[in-house]
């Protein structure tokens, strides 16, 4: 089989399309706010990726059925006021080793230039290691210009955050569409704990999105998980176990909103 | 050489068959399985895989001659009451990354799909981490008409097992299986500790594979192993050592026998 | 994308050119010492090496621009009183795996042959696991014609360092330069404690390299830098956490200064 | 640069000649024994291997000067009183992954069925992880025949001992070359505690090889070695450091000697 294996089940035609990226990573923040996205802008699927990169896996569904990890593609047309259209990644698991990202990136990269993506927009969270009372929005992006673009809508660019730089397929989309591609990016983090899940910073980032979108969305579910994640999070600290928090945070029930 | 070499001694010509996998594993289960299996219906061993994704090693039998670290390929025509043609894949490891576990995995399922193979079976252990009273045998599978297939036949589709997916060869079989060769896949996993090899939790499997393909097993070998695990289990609890108990998992008498 | 790419905005005309090596490492002497001397010569950038065998990431600066991490190369032309051109190489990182040091080197190395380059000079740390009160400037050679024409202008050449040979970057250049190119090379290193960036050890080899390329520098901002560490150094002293001296070699602001 | 490059420098002309590996591992024993060989029988150098697989490293002599790390190939004709023909094979370094250790065991098997080689002679150690009175030497073949053959001239063949099997070079030379060439093979391994570098192993080994090949070999070299190494290990016995013996293994005096 090849390295990485996309199959398409329909070729979407797009025009100066934005391609959104959301998967799993640092309190789930990322895959959570494209979940929430996609269902309430209706998205499409029309694509899987298959790798050697993923983990040797199937996941089971609640009727005991399989499915090979993957990532998936959606689009959405006539999205917002600009009626920009999306692309959008999300998925089981990012590469699992830096070759793997470099290459999965890169396929990505090279198909949403085939479907005239001329953006990427990568949605993910910033761990702080502690709770965060008012969690901003971070950012950083390919230029200047857009950097100025988004502080105007709240994003905050810091010149401590993110002091490592940004890893994984968030920042790569950004560094490899840039130099490879030549795509502008914009990369935004919501602040979290790094804990556990966190609707709470999905949100945050997705409000950033609707508003760079001129998009209306309604945050009814994200809220909910949100406080499904807070009772039980109080639930904890009302045990007093508060070193136990760490441990915690591989709970099933906390990951599993996600 | 080639990252993996298949070497065959003979080109059986197979009608509808099934591939059944019983690789090294969780209280290796499914090699336990099929290797009473192959003795029970007399299997002819036709290919030999070696790889770069193997371990860099040769196993010594008990005279001092060495073998190339392998998987093997045996079959047997018209097995059970309905006379199915059996492709059986053992050996003495899986992949030892997971790029190689989906190369191997992607390897066999040509050669089975140029064998006339429509179907996997793949058998292992689910490892409970805990004693288990009254093991079950747990399943998974590609499609919902086989899930309600094999629960008539006694297989356990649980929502809450297996959690985390399916991991390894028996995973990956149905995930490529289905997507890259449109082939149906059921799983089957017994129950076990996951302490010791268990020939009780092969045993189960066993039974169900059995019932699936209309067959009369005799248990004897099986049975007999297990109680020679029993007495060493029992043994080790009479001298009250119950924390000692998964470092005992790694004692050779134990784990020679399977 | 190929496993490395090389993106150059010139093609410098050399003769008889030298490569330069600092990129990061033990006490991040190397690059230090390039980066001051590119200063100081007034190197221009031509070059720019992406690759899978880094980290997939992108770093952030100040103003929340991301930038792809890479390697660099520099060129600058009749360098010294012997009139010498020097090409230049710095970078993020090294490559993260034995077989991508190795690929990344001969990449390098192909370009330099290009380049009209004949000869190797590494720069480097040497980490002697505690504080060094005078630090030498250690050394090694393809020949010993090279031995000892180093020795003569300062260099070091000890039976007993480096003990265990040069690993990394600094290395490999040496060797698959010598091997498949038919470079002669030099590698020298700053001995350092190893425990934060020194500057101090990135004077004693820059000093070297300006005798071999009968060059003036001025020094003064390494020397700034030097005192920046050591005043951070007494302070951690002062606070008689001598044990928490490793510790301390993670801290941003040490490490900051590379 | 090609994965693995070897570098030949003359192409010896062998018939029915035999391979011998002494590559670094357990006690180093292997090692000793073929350079301790080489010495005795005059061999000459014929080629240098380089290898991605390798570490990225050079090693630096006495005097300063660099070589990249490598294995090599020495042959020598007409040796013993049956007139053998023999290239052995050494070096600073096994293959670091599996994959590598494939790729290079079967380029040296490719070469050296080139060189009209038809059977491989492997040497190592066995740890005991123990203080080991008498050393046995241990072996093991690629058939019975060698089998008997060997235990004729002394060599240990036991159900226990190797119970995991023989890993890396000495292991895949037989494997690989039973199975893909169809060369027979015997690995012969000096019992040894593991914790140093063990000429008394290596001289083990050798005497068994020298009987097969009917060779008188002067063992003073090994044996001044063996009681440095006793010296040492005297020492720290006298200064009752029982439990840090295993840290002494790393004790650059002691595997200075190797």
């Amino acid at each position: 089989m090849d390295d990485i294996v996309i199959e398409m089940t329909e070729e979407p035609e797009l025009k100066d399309a934005i391609l959104i990226e959301g998967l799993p990573g640092v309190g789930n923040v990322g895959k959570l706010a494209v979940e929430h996205l996609m269902d309430e802008i209706d998205a499409t699927q029309f694509g899987e990726i298959y790798s050697i990169y993923f983990p040797p896996q199937v996941l089971v569904d609640e009727d005991g059925q399989t499915e090979l990890v993957n990532n998936r593609l959606y689009y959405c047309k006539d999205v917002g006021e600009d009626s920009r259209d999306l692309i959008i990644l999300t998925g089981d698991y990012q590469g699992m080793t830096p070759q793997g990202q470099y290459q999965l990136t890169d396929k990505v990269l090279g198909l949403a230039e085939d479907l005239n993506i001329n953006m990427v927009f990568s949605l993910g969270g910033y761990s702080q290691g502690k709770m965060v009372e008012e969690p901003r929005v971070l950012g950083a992006a390919t230029d200047h210009e857009l950097v100025h673009q988004m502080e105007d809508i709240g994003v905050t660019f810091s010149e401590e955050d993110p002091s490592s730089g940004i890893v994984g397929a968030s920042g790569l989309l950004l560094g490899l569409g840039k130099n490879m591609y030549g795509f502008n990016g914009i990369c935004i983090m919501g602040e979290t704990s790094g804990y556990f899940v966190d609707p709470t910073a999905a949100r945050g980032v997705l409000e950033i999105l609707a508003e760079y979108l001129t998009l209306d969305l309604s945050y009814e579910e994200l809220d909910d998980k949100a406080e499904e994640v807070e009772e039980l999070t109080n639930k904890i600290a009302d045990m007093d176990m508060s070193q136990g928090m760490q441990q915690e945070s591989t709970n099933e029930d906390l990951n599993y909103i996600g």
